[in-house]
């Protein structure tokens, strides 16, 4: 017999209570993503009902073995024709009535399969989120994998010190890396960065054969994977002498983050986070070179909620965890972003990518 | 100036004479690889609004450098608040009346808003697949490309013979195959499956740390990618004495994989070649083993149209790349699948993973 992780039990029983207090009966969930954080199970093209009666795994031929085998507390449901068929009959045999969706979840052409083929006692309801705003607050098993990518990804910053060199390539250092990480039996949350001198202006940059340079900065953004869980952190990589330019951006970008994270506590607004690094930015008329918001969740997913942007309403809560990454991109010259992940606490906040503790 | 790849006027042509047929003067592209098929260009969280009249690639801040250097001949918009707005605004500023739009590529969600935002005089149309129905039949580029990951797919092969020997584990062949695939400098099209003994039972396996026996079959299914184009082939690799039941079954898959392959040619039913194989899996009595469609086109991404599917209605035409991958899984026991890839040609067809031609 299979246990049942206490986490994922802890997890459904929260998920209940929103069904609950959106008077929902069920809710079908869609996206592989949300699946695995209610069920520890990699889903893949699959669907799961969720209801407090009971609940159905979705999957065909392909995946119905390992399905039965890693799906302790769930049915599995192997369906023949299509999803939207067999979400029907299993709706209908729990006598659901009020089911929940999320509608960015399901294609327009899903959406309209789902409805039309559905049994006319079912009333489809969307009510979008409410997956995603579970994981904002991360478990302990949670944080203790966020922990592990961490420390394999400031292992393997040390590494690259020896690495990051004038006359090497960034093809060569990618090449370096990725037997760094592979040798620990990781991989990686996302495709390198690794953009030397003018290439790291691009906030996307794709790894190049360009030679690094001397005296120039080499921007390095990786994201290390453990069971799910990933870590996002960017550092710039120094050779020779800093030219005076560089050093005066980098000591804003610095500046502006340390700002910024200083904020960083339960009940706070998240536009305010990011305002504070944008004022300070602004102050030093560097703010039109900083185009992207402040930060974003990390979790299952290496972008998630909350988004620290001034967009959003969101306010940060105990166990959140988000990158902060101000940034200053001078175009055809060389950008420069710092980007730590910190882990929202009851008493303030933890810098888990570095050994800054602030109001804790 | 960046000169445009004579491939892509040829698929732009071609699309714009679907639009007309369709009565359409505007199609927006809302999949990443359906952009990249049209413009050449890796795109990512982008739209792109093709016309006659003129092109537009919308994205944001963090792409938008790329853009502009990695599209020649398309305008690249940089949206400030969002893609349905700058949707909206364009088609306004090229007055187009009918845009045509893929309903599968766009959640319900996204369709609310890009509907409530867009100028009344533009009409929404669903007409799915217009971009696919070309991608299926490849061009000269395209088939170059997947030769050449063939050719690197089985030189890997060859290597794996080195390596796959009792008591290795499954995991310790992976990590030679990364380290084969890193030194060429290709990646692969999808996580590869290294299946051992009763690990091959599962269609879709993930790698473990099971130790290769003596005598038993290791079912090895992975993918090259060069520059966006894939390959895809399965082959059983065999140690040691061949069980009897093992020798049997795969004599039968590999004479149903044949008898498929011989009738690959223009104009016959992709349904008819399904069941060239499952016929003879039957008369064996092991079609009901046999649980998934024959195979798959491969090009841009490792499942694309046509499927070879006893539901599809589906013609073989010229240039269109499949795969041919009958299986049987014997539960608890074993699975023999094995995958080739097929050109399909106008005189028959050439088996692009093996030195077998047919009729040509």
């Amino acid at each position: 017999m299979t246990l049942v992780n206490p986490y994922l039990i802890s997890r459904r029983k929260n998920f209940f209570s929103k069904l609950a207090a959106h008077h929902l009966d069920g809710y079908l969930i869609t996206s592989d993503i949300n699946i695995r954080y209610l069920t520890g199970f990699p889903a893949s093209e699959s669907w799961l009902l969720v209801s407090p009666k009971k609940s159905y795994y979705m999957t065909d031929f392909r995946y119905v073995l390992e399905a039965r085998q890693g799906l302790p507390g769930i049915a599995v449901h192997r369906y023949r024709s299509s999803l939207s068929k067999a979400f029907g009959s299993l709706a209908r045999a729990l006598r659901l009535e009020r089911i929940g969706f999320d509608d960015r979840h399901l294609s327009f052409h899903a959406f309209k399969r789902l409805k039309n083929e559905r049994p006319a006692s079912i009333k489809l309801i969307a009510v979008n989120g409410l997956v995603e705003e579970l994981r904002e607050i991360k478990d302990a098993g949670e944080i203790n994998l966020i922990r592990q990518a961490l420390k394999l990804h400031l292992e393997a910053y040390r590494f690259l010190k020896g690495v990051i060199k004038p006359g090497v390539r960034e093809s060569e250092v990618l090449l370096q890396l990725e037997r760094f990480v592979r040798d620990r039996k990781v991989g990686f949350a996302f495709d390198p960065i690794i953009a030397s001198g003018p290439n790291s202006c691009l906030p996307h940059a794709k790894i190049t054969d360009r030679k690094i340079q001397p005296h120039e900065p080499v921007l390095v953004d990786i994201g290390i994977e453990v069971d799910g869980y990933k870590s996002d952190l960017t550092r710039i990589f120094f050779l020779g002498t800093i030219p005076h330019l560089v050093r005066k951006i980098y000591s804003a970008v610095a500046l502006a983050q340390e700002k910024a994270i200083t904020k960083i506590q339960p009940g706070v607004r998240v536009a305010d986070i990011d305002a504070q690094a944008r004022r300070y930015l602004n102050s030093q008329k560097l703010g039109q070179f900083f185009g992207h918001s402040l930060g974003h969740g990390v979790g299952l997913e290496i972008h998630e909620g909350p988004r620290l942007s001034s967009q959003s309403s969101s306010i940060l809560k105990e166990n959140m965890v988000v990158t902060v990454e101000p940034a200053v991109y001078l175009p055809q010259k060389f950008g420069i972003r710092i980007e730590d992940m910190v882990l929202v606490t009851a008493g303030g906040c933890e810098v888990l990518s570095g050994n800054r503790n602030h109001r804790d």
